[in-house]
């Protein structure tokens, strides 16, 4: 399956045609998936998928695959669209993408930690000289009793969060709300609701609307500081690792002020989360348009990666506030937390670095075909 | 005062000449900079230097310098000079570098641990986009009960460590062995204790010597991993964060686990060290030869930078170590630690920058003078 569409098109296409056959074919395969993810999701009532997968499971992951697309290909195209039907289409998607989402997200957080934990605890492979790694090896950590149970207690918040989250699919899966998502999509695979102007349209009306997309990407990256991304250690992130936990204090304790550390990161990241959004949308339209850009999908893959991260830095620092963990837990905790920020900041410094390579004279050009 | 030698030798000069009077310079220096810093330090009988002053005292500092340069100068152009009075030399003048360094060091240690930590708690002045700063700035720190606690707890391990420090230099300025040091630079503004052949030589006999400290420093950068130093982020020093405390347990514990993961620090560190040496030898050798480097300096710099975040890694590690100290104050030593080992990994990537820029084919030339 590649990200790609499979037809691109031909310049006597209208932009109605073009819609409806990329909108058709995603619609194909989101009822596809969706009985496979169904079935994965049931035939495992509790049971959590292996951690070999790291996106839970295929058919979750070609659900949430169509469901992107089709969501971005509605937005960005809007205008040709009947809006009613196009809005509450929108809302429907977003909602199970929020639903689906999760899971696989809590798996990957947790095999990133947990990875990040155990090369962080080994320094055996990597030993440049030789000497060093051999005299240690992984047999290292058995004198350390710090990564163990940081190991043991992100393992068990991580795996609690997948459970209630699974817990979530699995009710919804039998909603209604899924069948009507269902029912609508099947009336996609057959027709779309495009407005009259847009069905006759050429398609080269379709790269104005893929510019936009563009335009609002640039504007936000723009509002990024990729000047100081773009020099490699510059702190920007362990600068701001005000994610410091109060000590473990029952209710009549002071959250608020963890609160606002923790806030500060989130607003920190904020503009970063916004831009990926904006960078699947214009990767998404690129595809319609039959045009579709390997920088964006690098684009794309940088920002998940920092957005994972810094998912996984507030779980690490939620953790350090567990109560009556020990020192040496939360030493360790504190690294890996860090850690995790630092790969914010490497994720940044491979953005600031990729943008520029971003072929852009293209849709200036579309804008004012 | 500047680091360079107030003269080039001229073509006519004579290597003993070039070396003498480099010598007698630095011996003048040395003479010159002893009472005050003998006196600084007895003045203070206990009362440390100001924390404004980066290398404790201004005399010590001068001190330092001259010993550093007398000691480079008997190493490089060892050839030159009496055999044994020039390896006593050596010896005494490595003692008083090892004496007199101690005591800047833990100051420049607290600062650079105290600055990390009060930035590494406070997100306010930093802020891309304005409203994460205005709403939290430097009053951040209130409800965080780890960060005051890991600072005080540092501040005052380093403050003990520097009074020790100070007072074994209050201890030693008194000693005779001091004294024949002095007695010996003394000695040396008047003449240096060259052999025959060294006098008469042309001045174009140090450069092969020179080259020969260049040549020291290259096979030892060789052996560097400097391919993975110079891609930002690539984890080196992260990935080898393996110093994890062990938890707070008397006599019957463990630390010979601990110190195994800080003895593979220590390895991974030794071969930048021991370059860092070097780079300051070469750099001693061209200001003899008249031609100090700018790039030699900088890549100096950069590695002190290095062995100092090492050092401060090492301390901090060792502070996560103390007994009944809180989980909140151990996750502030954890971010801390690995904020330092960053730092020593962001060296690594500058010299891993700088050094292809350092201009080499000069000493080639030199050596087959």
């Amino acid at each position: 399956m590649t990200d790609a569409p499979m037809t691109a098109p031909a310049a006597t296409t209208t932009a109605g045609e073009v819609l409806s056959r990329y909108l058709n074919e995603q619609a194909g395969l989101f009822l596809r998936a969706l009985p496979q993810a169904v079935g994965e999701a049931g035939a495992r009532p509790g049971v959590l998928p292996s951690l070999n997968s790291p996106t839970g499971s295929a058919g979750t992951g070609e659900l949430l695959r169509a469901v992107r697309r089709i969501g971005g290909a509605l937005h960005t195209f809007g205008a040709a669209f009947e809006p009613s039907w196009a809005q509450e289409s929108r809302t429907e998607l977003r909602w199970l993408l929020n639903l689906l989402a999760q899971e696989p997200a809590y798996l990957r957080r947790s095999t990133r930690l947990l990875a990040a934990l155990d090369t962080l605890s080994s320094t055996g492979s990597t030993a440049p000289l030789g000497s060093a790694g051999e005299s240690t090896g992984p047999g290292m950590l058995a004198g350390h009793q710090g990564a163990p149970k940081a190991r043991a207690l992100l393992d068990r918040q991580l795996t609690l969060a997948r459970t209630r989250a699974h817990s979530l699919v699995l009710q919804d899966l039998r909603s209604s709300r899924l069948h009507a998502l269902a029912d609508r999509m099947t009336l996609l695979v057959g027709e779309t609701p495009l407005v009259a102007a847009a069905a006759g349209q050429s398609c080269e009306l379709l790269l104005p609307q893929a510019a936009a997309a563009f335009g609002a990407l640039g504007q936000a990256v723009q509002l990024l500081p990729l000047q100081r991304a773009a020099m490699a250690y510059q702190g920007d992130a362990l600068h701001r690792l005000g994610v410091v936990p109060a000590a473990p204090v029952p209710a009549q304790g002071r959250p608020a002020a963890a609160g606002d550390a923790d806030g500060a990161l989130a607003a920190d990241d904020a503009p970063w989360h916004r831009t990926r959004i904006l960078v699947k949308r214009a990767r998404y339209a690129l595809e319609v348009c039959g045009r579709p850009s390997t920088e964006l999908d690098g684009l794309d893959q940088v920002l998940d990666r920092h957005q994972e991260a810094a998912d996984a830095a507030v779980t690490v620092a939620t953790a350090a506030r567990t109560p009556r963990i020990t020192p040496a837990t939360a030493y360790v905790l504190g690294v890996v937390h860090a850690d995790q920020r630092l790969e914010v900041e490497a994720a940044r410094y491979a953005f600031g670095r990729q943008w520029p390579t971003l072929p852009q004279h293209g849709w200036h050009e579309w804008a004012s075909a």
